[in-house]
């Protein structure tokens, strides 16, 4: 490195300045290894590399820290409730929209480079995912605890409201899955197609009860799907108002 | 507590004490809050109260920090590897069948208590579940690095060859699916039937090509049950061989 190439690399341009100050107002406190949220804040589609410098691998690492600090909290709060009920409330708050909205609101919108492509499929959830690759580089950088303690003062208390998450019934596919038993009838969760885009898939899922179809849904991901097509099936069948 | 009631409690039964003597050897420190452990090798089929006293609830809290900790490791193992590659990896380390066989390495099943049901079907998975349910002890009783010490240390590191584990391609759902892309052949994995026991679920999958069905399989998860039907169908087209 010669001395200018040197010099430059430790004056940092005006746009790093200002996602540094960012970054201190998301997580209250200055970023260690910047290159780390710097990746997290790259959609593939910016990125040179696409392994090595995009969020993708650090969004992989980030999920899961992020499922187990949710697990902690939950396992906690709620010393009387079963793993059912547990695994059912994490997933309201840790889901792809879910992120993505938390993304939005913390300002990911101003953070995230990526460029635009004819197909906007693929930036549907950039946010929840740089979000979550977020959290893998202050997992990097600051440890697990520290990490811990800004999902949850951070991101979780001041943005999830645990009683009304738990007080919201969103399981349509339980609900279902429920009536079908007493009614003896049969029920059939069926993916009846997916749709491959560059980085993310859709599903549609298809609801039969007795064998005929009385729901379709798509989704992000195949539970999201059955979600979406129990939901119309649940409209159908009155189990619940629109 | 009566003076007999307190000193009894500071007595530890002769089956505690073996009890004490194996999770050191497993893990290489003694146990702090025991009861912890204790919760994690009871089966719900034994436990006075279901929620509480049994391994269920520690099972979801290990698995979490189990998939943390595999997650770091692979990513910081294979700098240059995708995330798509990270995911493959890991479970092909933390599922059902290998947490399975490494319960029993480890002699989970001198340790675990539970009742034999008519139906043993609940029982298949009983050593697997109850190890992710002793990690979830661990990581409340030390602590999240002393539980990664241990997980890699006891766990990873003796048991897996990830070297190997990397070169064998056991995914035939993969395989599957990428000759169907070059053949432009309609493939779709349907799961056509699920059976539900007292603690787990058994699913059968159908591979369709060209909406012809080509292949079945049953497996504990759905995952499972396709990967089982991919590896039939995969045999029946002749793109492995037995």
């Amino acid at each position: 490195m010669s001395i200018i190439g040197a010099f430059a690399f430790f004056l940092k341009s005006g746009r790093d300045k200002d996602l540094i100050k960012s970054i201190k107002n998301i997580t209250g406190f200055r970023p260690g290894n910047f290159i780390l949220y710097k990746n997290a804040l790259r959609h593939p589609s910016v990125a040179k590399d696409n392994i090595t410098d995009s969020y993708e691998r650090l969004e992989y690492l980030g999920d899961a820290v992020l499922g187990t600090v949710v697990a902690e909290l939950l396992f906690k709060k709620y010393p009387y409730k079963s793993e059912g009920f547990l695994t059912e409330i994490r997933a309201r708050i840790v889901n792809r929209e879910e992120l993505n909205k938390l993304g939005l609101k913390l300002g990911f919108n101003k953070m995230v480079t990526y460029q635009v492509q004819n197909n906007n499929f693929s930036h549907k959830s950039i946010y929840g995912d740089s979000l979550e690759a977020f959290i893998g580089a202050v997992y990097l950088d600051k440890g697990f605890y520290q990490c811990k303690k800004f999902i949850i003062g951070k991101l979780i208390t001041p943005h999830f409201d645990l009683d009304e998450i738990v007080a919201s019934n969103k399981n349509f596919k339980s609900i279902l899955i429920e009536w079908a038993q007493k009614e003896s009838m049969d029920i059939r969760f069926v993916i009846i197609n997916e749709v491959s885009g560059k980085n993310h898939k859709e599903f549609t899922a298809e609801v039969q009860i007795d064998g005929e179809p009385i729901g379709h849904g798509e989704g992000l991901s195949k539970k999201k799907a059955e979600q979406a097509a129990a939901e119309k099936a649940c409209l159908q069948l009155k189990l619940i108002s629109a």
